[in-house]
């Protein structure tokens, strides 16, 4: 008997590779795209983008008072979409580097776009020709971003990286158009984005998942976690749920309102949290937790309490909403996520669609009975920002209530009908595409260490052997 | 000759689960236990809580000063508690989901029952019947959850989910009593909470381990690191460190206690970083590090200091005081812990009375020499903040130091009560208990990854066998 | 046929402990040059250093405005210090637990003696024989550190514990001296410290690492990453890059220059993470990202618009210099690193010349540039404070920008010298000098655990190994 050695893992390496397409369009057109993109872009931002002379260029007042409000919100949002997003993605086993730096790449991509492209559908810029920036267009800015990398986690490991800048391309125009229409048309109270961020992202991811769906892409031998990787995860859950306050009260205004909605949104968290390990137990074979809904659906409290963090006057809505949204989002895991992938042939690498989607739609769901819920004297002068067309407009509790609706049906249909378009656009073959035994895979398209394979492939295989325990293998060198 | 393939290790999972209890009573009684709790908690904040009306409702003045000093605080205590607490636990080998995960749901728990229990016991409450809500209030909350984290680091990997919740359901009320008697009563004070967050919660949790001992829990194979957890648990070690002076300093007025409280923190810990180096090389075998004390001990400055931050006048004294807690931390990692391990049977997973336990009683002592070492008129109009007794109640130096004392040995006398009788309770043979085997192993209760037992077990032992290495390759595969 | 075991590692650990000097001088050193170093700071800090009059102690006014302005700003920046820079040098394979251990004793020890030599240098001291601490003395310390910690970035690797703290002790000075030298005769603007702390930290290492060159230190065995420890690094990377905005404004007055040097720093990172990822697939071999690229290169447009972060006034130019610097910083990796280490036998083990060396001087160029480029009178009230030469003392603008060169040119000097005089004082034999066949590793200095060789060695050497592919397991068990 003899130990045998296969080909090496290089020469598949080298096998491998010479199936990749290898014609100078498919070799330059990341780097094509990219020059092309960004040069656009210099060139915009040199053509109209300037600092707010209020706040950012000589001659304003010395008053740090805005910046020392907002600026703790920007920092924990900005540290949200580059640890929370990017370390949440790094729990595939041989995904990590693509995880962690292709969210690098789109946030960045989204940031320079979302810029341009909210900032040419201000007033402002119509009166003046010019988009200003002060830390208010960076927080925005980063709430693009989000919009991005949650359809990056529908689509995490199946696209090459200029099928994802070409995603930020379509979508980023996409989502900040309904936002405009939404919140300046329908005038909707949306303080946390759920609805314009969370659902739009979320079901953006869905729709170009199916259009782009390929059967090799479920139940794929490299779609799944090892031990460490999950740990991983988890530095990028905890900074989402201890930043999450952050982010939905970023822009709530005046101070009370903002006050409010870090408490509820913590309060909401809180409450999701104990349901998700509750029913995550409950409903797990052999009742154990499932660190995939240890990573997500706690973080579910914060979709679902974002539209209406600012309006909730008493403190149990927000631990309620939290805790009913932990539980649809562990079902939605346990029992959705299969069914559609079952019936729609639907992929959804991070189930999004349990942690923004199903939660969005009840943040907005809630936003239509809070319109309701409470009169509008309660809200003082408050309510000028909370809902504007019911301040200065006229319009009713119910009116009101109508709109958040019209609001959530529009970002619905909206991101479903961009995302089923970017879809089939991703197909077009003359992309790069990712290799069916390569999706959710680093080894194409990053240098990869030596012990690539055997950290994240072999180690695995290894858990019928016991070769390796002392008794055994004192019996081995003795025969 | 040839290789033995031992049973499976899934066939001994099954084998394992076997011996589990499998009575309903045993398989449900973590989800009846978390939705009861759940529910109450749930109801209580329906009747009792509200937001605060100053800050956070309708009609408040529209200003966001207290906010924006307190918020940054409140940020990096959060952080402390939910990054910083969990994935300094994670430097188990098998444990890495349990500690980071179980910390969450500890520590969401405690927030629930932290403000309603602290907000019983306010004068507000007993005016108005209501529990309110603000940025203050949050932050009590995430200290309240320190308490529970700290005991947990000595129960770690010794508890299932049931008991760790029944602990946090003795201990948050005893802790919130105990604080409410030594700083409403003995007028203490604790700024940074070193008496009645770090001693409380080490001894309650030393008193709890001592009273739950079983010898297997000692010298378990698994009670340890692995390369990568060590790294895991700097994670958490560095955010703890690095936020530090935000938990000591979040709760001290006026401005100028707020500044120092920041400075002096942070000189105690360089201090005690320094020292912690110096004496885990120098009484550790071989002249090397021990990464147990760096993660641990390096923190013991932020404790030792908490009590007295806000006192403190003098830099070189906050850098002295610092410097000799990472003396007494490292040597209580080499010679106490092995002693009382020895002595009493007495079992602290991550050595708790080393980085809380000894450099909180440190606090208190120092903080009855604080009271009398600057007269009362160095404090100016702080002293009505620092020691309320002094400023109003004719409170003299001396009594003030008694007082310090006092609080000192009845939080002390508290957590050790609290503490073994919680023990005593958590033995109940119908409360789920984890197996012998599995202390400090997340198979239990968690799904882990195929690799899990090669990643955390199998690796471990492959110390003695090159057979991988190239020289030997070759051999074998000749023969 | 037989597996063969070789010589258990555990003996060659012993082995080679024997060839470990163990004279009691080598043996104590650092335990003596730690108690001396200490015991003195700990004398000159009660000699000289109070808290801050105006801030910090009794009588202050009770307004907490400046602190809400710096203090976020500072956690920032001491997230970078300890998190940042400590997990960045996380990927060396085998160098962790150094890596994130020694970053943090050396960020300590240089925060005690940077707060002392800069004090030594003030106006107030000269005056008063006082050394006064308040947030701002903290920021300066933790920028102190920073220098440090980028030529130890240089170093990595290649000494002992007690060689790193005795460049701590040179390099800490020369670094303010040349400091004070430039902002207060040249009195150049350098508002990022890129000059002063990235140039002086980059070329200090450079100096000294040749300086200190051996052959064995080039291509070593350890001298590389594995998959986990490149996701290790990224954890650093990403904080270092969202608090990058906090870093360079931390100091920027007034507040229209402080908002503005956030802005300009976001767009000059978001810039050049595009242009690394474009030219890192583009100049690599396979068109494939490389992870120490994204890992530090993201990072140099941060340092290229330090300096001039607060006079920006246009963000085209801050979007456009940081694509550029992200250029020249992975074309540095790709072409420049090589030939140095070809030509000049210089080893940079984190390649810091191409994140902090050749971006800094850009900075330091692109300064020069900047004080020609806007007319004096478009920084209104901000001239004063940007360029106090131009607002006092009649500087023109190319005087000013004669300056900046020439404080650059200064500072380069100064860390040239400095670093290879540090260079030839630590090659002194009586110093503990790292062992050829462990440079980039942990065993001598640090208690690793048992699967530390199988985790970081023998994992590698797999890679040809399928014995454990489960359809060669079967023949083997046939066999």
């Amino acid at each position: 008997a003899t130990l045998l050695l296969s080909r090496s893992l290089s020469t598949d390496r080298t096998a491998i590779e010479s199936k990749m397409g290898h014609s100078p369009a498919q070799t330059y057109q990341f780097t094509v795209l990219m020059v092309v993109i960004h040069t656009i872009f210099l060139v915009l931002f040199g053509l109209y983008v300037t600092f707010d002379e209020e706040y950012a260029m000589p001659n304003a007042t010395d008053d740090n008072t805005m910046l020392n409000t907002k600026y703790p919100n920007y920092t924990d949002t900005h540290v949200m979409i580059f640890v929370g997003f990017g370390f949440l993605m790094t729990f595939l086993k041989r995904y990590g580097f693509s995880a962690v730096s292709i969210n690098m790449l789109l946030a960045c991509v989204t940031i320079e776009w979302g810029i341009l492209c909210r900032g040419f559908l201000t007033e402002h810029f119509a009166e003046t020709g010019k988009i200003t920036l002060n830390i208010e267009q960076l927080l925005e800015a980063d709430f693009a971003a989000a919009v991005i990398l949650i359809s990056m986690g529908v689509m995490l490991g199946k696209l090459s990286p200029i099928q994802y800048v070409i995603m930020v391309l379509i979508e980023t125009p996409a989502a900040i158009a309904a936002e405009h229409l939404v919140e300046h048309v329908f005038k909707i109270n949306d303080v946390g984005d759920s609805i314009v961020v969370h659902v739009f992202g979320a079901y953006f991811g869905i729709a170009c998942s199916l259009a782009f769906a390929k059967k090799k892409q479920r139940g794929h031998e490299y779609d799944g976690s090892i031990y460490h990787t999950d740990i991983f995860a988890m530095i990028g859950a905890l900074f989402l749920w201890v930043s999450w306050p952050s982010f939905n009260a970023a822009t709530a205004e005046p101070a009370e309102a903002h006050h409010r909605a870090i408490i509820n949104t913590l309060l909401s968290l809180v409450g999701c949290t104990i349901t998700t390990f509750l029913t995550s137990q409950l409903f797990e074979p052999h009742k154990r937790f499932n660190m995939v809904h240890i990573a997500n659906s706690t973080l579910a409290g914060g979709v679902a309490i974002g539209t209406c963090a600012n309006v909730v006057l008493d403190p149990i809505l927000s631990l309620a909403l939290g805790s009913f949204s932990g539980v649809i989002s562990v079902l939605g895991y346990i029992y959705l996520t299969p069914f559609l992938s079952a019936r729609l042939g639907m992929h959804d690498t991070c189930g999004v669609h349990n942690l923004h989607g199903m939660p969005g739609v009840l943040a907005g769901l809630f936003s239509a009975v809070m319109a309701v819920a409470y009169p509008k004297e309660r809200f003082g002068a408050s309510l000028s920002s909370i809902y504007p067309a019911m301040a200065h407009d006229g319009q009713t509790e119910s009116g009101q209530a109508l709109m958040q609706l019209a609001g959530l049906g529009t970002v619905l249909g909206c991101s479903l009908i961009a995302g089923a378009v970017t879809g089939v656009l991703l197909r077009a073959p003359f992309l790069n595409q990712v290799r069916d035994e390569e999706y959710y895979a680093d080894g194409d398209y990053f240098h990869t260490p030596h012990d690539y394979d055997f950290t994240t492939r072999i180690a695995e295989r290894i858990k019928h052997v016991s070769v390796l325990d002392e008794e055994h293998k004192t019996k081995m060198t003795m025969a």
